[in-house]
């Protein structure tokens, strides 16, 4: 058989994978792997270097399904090449317990490296393990060891490119040259509401050029010479990212080809008779896979095999010329965190410390760390001087110093979050990404998708109340916390001083298998005095008692997070002082605390104590898991107001009187 | 003195109004206003159609300042031309109580058209403004009577063009060809960080063109003839909206010009007195405005009046020629809804109707509602088939057809929240945005600002939990719902089946003050029986019994939302049929039950009845707001999973059976 005949069984293979899985599952989306298989195959048989049974090989080429409804054509890619990932699962397409969900899972399927489907979401993906690649080879790489030395490659559809995401993105990846970083665009031209024509009259051509990337194509996205043809003239160039505009036909073959319908359902018995008849493919069996293309497409065990052996050996002599470097790099991909990385951290705010704003003492922090943990490296949403993030001795990330730790995103929250995703994804950095808590907002999708990724990404939120002050409303968040506290696996840390703050940041560090959202205060806050206070380490537990008067046997309990600790502690000692036995808690993170055992959290919060009041200059929403409806919490249930932060903070109740006033009348009940 | 002088003097008082009162407050971004005071006052003085009496009145230009932080530039111009905006005002700047807050607010300042600051929203507010204009001109102008015909003007800064949401609304406004939007681009090169070429090295020009919009420029932004030639040829192409890029210094003046220093806080005694100096300017008194400025610029006053009343006229006019087009009209720029409204919706979905998805059955409200009110128009980030809100008989909303009803965003969440606003500031329209409830994450902050500014906006969220079934956790909303709660002012409604989707349509038409979220199901739901049950009506009270066996005495109350309805009341049925007395609560919307008296809400949910369990879809975050830490809610901790919808429910306990069990764990703690 010859290549092109060889290719064309190929492609209609992983076509018709698709199509019987979504016939078969009842759902799906059919007609994107159809219209881009050709292109995909292209990409996976003549370019793309990977280990299929290897899937975390660090060196392998990174391909990313940004259209993630398209998963059928990459299950039947990973399928084929030979991943674990038998054809039972094909058949098992999005039933409950299988490893082909709807769309693809990162930690789920083996050779998935991006949870997809939110569009927009992998193409920012894409950029950060782009940057990642190039962080790492500058800071690893020496004369003749190119041991960092891969491309990244996603597929990218219409929807990707309407979402803003992907322009900030694009931007970004621009302006820094990422060069190996290469998109298939699959330029289909329709969408769910129909043709593209009426939402999208865009030049995507001219826009990409805007952004400074080598624009190729537009081609014929079904034949695959042209694939290749451009795919190396998309390597080639090193200065630029690459965006190849393939034209393609969704759901080709099918009779409702080149329309919405094949978009998103199985194309039903009749029109899966007449694609399979159309493209000369057998009725049956379903799910077919000749033997020709089983033997072509298997290759790449053995390729994959050859190239991350060579590369070990590459390793080896690496190792044996650069032996620090090597064991540094070993150990951040493994992610792990040198010995003795938190030594410094002890002594950086003694008890007599001036007042510090949380964000300042998170700068103080980081700047310690990063001088043990060099896998740091990240930046903030054009607000660093702000934000406190800057790695003041680690240079700027940018072209030709691609070393550099600190990142610029730009105004652009939204991509910040995507590239972080990408860096974590790609391993061998731990990122940061920094911004004002409202703006948070900003970047919901990716911080949703870091906690359901399970990945190691930190979020500094600076400005995080009404405290901020002046900038008003549209600056001071209300319902961010408490926001943030509602997604699975995200651990949200609002640290009440200096010395949490410290511990806040070990803590995330520590925590690898999720983000890490840490909220600090633009304003000034007393570093309390851990001599006659419990210690900050209690941090590490989420709540614990912070000062009582009452050994162990409160009257009242008064709970407070961040900025409204030393309130708190400030009314309890007033209380104290009128006989009212009183426990100040300090509770910094809800996650951590609920992660204890019952009996620990028994003894910070008493069953039996039920006049509890807390207060966090936030939404109300929440606490009541906390206070039952007996306490009352002091919180905000409106936005809020433009004035001085400390005439905000009283007007709206945030002051000792009024937390004493409101524990006066929850012990009334 | 001869105009040039005077144009001059004129900009430099903006310039110090600004300066002053930044340093007065201590806080706040002279830069902006200092590099923009002359392609602002060009605007404002040559082109703005407005009447600074009556900021109110419906055909005036709209003025967006998209770049908010520059906030002192419009109170300036409002001041200056005759606002009701004393001096007093801008010297109590930032400061508590004061008309002048740290960013524009909507609603709270006479002119502000816009709550701004977020950056990028106030670009897609303009958009939608210019869609509105455009849709009510194609409704209601006739030959002879140009009643809505007007302008939409703003400043976008770097920051805005950074991000992603102004990306989406451009392309969109591109390819709808909205002529009558013009932005003046203040691009002086700096932002936070520094200088915008480290992230922001793309064309923009370029990549304007590539959106299909007029580009002019770059220009000398403080040059008033080159601004008032640009702004003369971008009126003149009524085929595309036009970007004039102007070259600006940031904080024109001072020693620090052209840096990031001048951008976010008081330039300084020092810096101030020495921007005086160079522009020429007295030292004394500060917030000086020179009577030959004043003259000038208060001519707006009686301009402003001559228009309006001009205008006044041709509606005369066009009322005795068109009087229903005109009171029609007139009624929707009020805001009002006509008579018997929602006369039709009485029987929509008698008792014995099929299942039916809440989706779908939104669907037919919305198409019953629109027959009437014919202020309704909206669409969907590119999946109306799916969200149902498609107005099947009032056509598609594009270039050469402003009037359609049905707008297409394209995948463009953000954009579709940020222009949804803008329609519903510019008056006229009652819009709609609707995609999945997942999808809200990627429209949060102008979700949030609809809620602030108190617009009556509707969003339509379907596939609202697990329950969608297939696409797995990228689309199973988790904590979506409660963080849509989490919002001041924004009301949430899970109506639990047809019946109650009707009577939710009916309250989100009714909300007037604040934007409303429905939240629907993609699944089907069985229509409850309300021969049998309370009627539907109760949703506009929050929460209702829908049904008990305990005559107002009940052991245990079970509590759903939503698609968990249906559920609760079966396991309330067979928890009676064992002789439990129960009452099942129908609780759709825990605002508007927040908003019912307490004596309401004590015969809901009476306070000795200790025992209750939640059903809902969602996070458990917030639910003991209404359990206390005695009862139980059956909900989501984790992230979903792919699989049939009923298979996701049932593995994740949303069951009968397991309401059962746990009520029955309850009862016996």
């Amino acid at each position: 058989m010859d290549r092109t005949e060889l290719d064309r069984l190929c492609i209609n293979t992983i076509r018709f994978l698709a199509v019987d899985a979504v016939q078969k599952a009842q759902s799906g989306h059919p007609g994107a792997p159809m219209g881009a298989a050709a292109m995909a195959y292209t990409l996976w048989d003549r370019f793309l270097k990977h280990n299929p049974r290897n899937p975390e090989w660090p060196n392998r080429d990174r391909f990313v399904l940004s259209n993630g409804h398209a998963s059928m054509l990459l299950y039947a890619l990973l399928h084929l090449t030979g991943y674990d990932l038998p054809l039972e699962e094909i058949k098992n397409f999005r039933q409950w317990g299988s490893k082909t969900p709807g769309h693809p899972e990162y930690g789920h399927t083996p050779g998935v490296e991006a949870t997809t489907g939110p569009l927009g979401q992998g193409f920012g993906n894409g950029v950060g393990m782009a940057i990642a690649e190039r962080w790492l080879a500058e800071h690893y790489n020496r004369l003749g060891h190119q041991i960092i030395d891969h491309y990244v490659y996603g597929i990218v559809s219409d929807g990707d490119l309407q979402e803003g995401v992907s322009s900030e993105a694009a931007s970004l990846a621009g302006t820094l040259r990422l060069g190996k970083l290469i998109y298939l665009y699959d330029d289909n031209n329709i969408q769910i509401e129909g043709s593209t024509d009426q939402v999208f009259e865009e030049n995507v051509a001219l826009r990409f050029q805007a952004y400074n990337w080598q624009v190729l194509g537009p081609i014929d996205g079904h034949d695959v010479a042209a694939v290749e043809q451009a795919l190396r003239e998309a390597r080639a160039d090193r200065e630029q990212p690459s965006l190849i505009i393939c034209k393609t036909v969704i759901g080709y073959g099918s009779p409702d080809q080149d329309t919405a319908k094949v978009h998103g359902e199985p194309l039903g018995e009749e029109n899966v008779r007449a694609a399979k008849e159309a493209l000369g493919w057998p009725q049956e069996p379903t799910f077919y896979v000749p033997d020709e293309v089983l033997a072509r497409v298997r290759r790449a065990v053995q390729r994959g095999h050859e190239a991350e052996e060579e590369w070990r050996e590459q390793l080896k002599k690496y190792r044996e010329t650069y032996p620090h470097l090597a064991a540094e790099l070993e150990a951040q991909l493994r992610g792990e965190l040198p010995a003795l990385w938190d030594g410094e951290l002890v002594n950086l705010f003694p008890p007599d410390s001036e007042p510090t704003a949380t964000r300042v003492a998170s700068g103080r922090t980081l700047n310690s760390i990063v001088k043990k943990v060099h896998a740091l490296a990240g930046g903030s949403g054009d607000l660093a001087p702000s934000t406190k993030t800057i790695l003041a001795d680690y240079g700027d990330l940018g072209w030709h110093h691609y070393w550099g730790h600190n990142m610029h995103f730009g105004v652009r929250e939204h991509a910040m979050g995507a590239i972080v995703n990408g860096m974590a994804l790609h391993g061998g950095i731990i990122p940061y990404a920094a911004t004002f808590l409202v703006f948070s907002d900003y970047m919901r999708p990716p911080i949703r998708l870091a906690a359901m990724m399970g990945l190691q990404v930190l979020y500094v939120f600076t400005h995080d109340s009404i405290g901020l002050g002046e900038d008003g409303p549209t600056h001071q968040p209300i319902e961010q916390l408490m926001n943030l506290r509602a997604v699975p696996n995200l651990t949200v840390i609002r640290p009440a001083d200096a010395t949490e703050t410290v511990e806040a940041w070990k803590a995330a560090l520590m925590n690898k298998d999720g983000p890490t959202a840490l909220v600090l205060t633009r304003q000034k806050l007393p570093v309390l005095d851990r001599r006659e206070l419990a210690s900050a380490d209690g941090l590490h537990s989420g709540a614990y008692p912070l000062w009582e008067n009452s050994e162990g046997n409160p009257e009242i309990i008064i709970i407070g997070t961040g900025s409204e600790v030393h309130i708190a502690l400030q009314a309890g000692r007033q209380l104290a002082s009128e006989g009212v036995r009183v426990r100040v808690v300090s509770m910094p993170s809800w996650e951590l605390f609920d992660r204890q055992p019952a009996v620990y959290r028994e003894s910070v919060l008493p069953t039996h104590v039920k006049a509890r009041v807390a207060v966090e200059a936030g939404a109300k929403l929440g606490w009541e898991h906390y206070l039952g409806l007996e306490g009352a919490v002091i919180g905000m249930d409106r936005f809020g107001a433009s004035a001085p932060g400390a005439v905000v903070l009283e007007k709206f109740g945030f002051t000792p009187e009024n937390v004493v006033a409101t524990a006066k009348k929850v012990l009334s009940r």
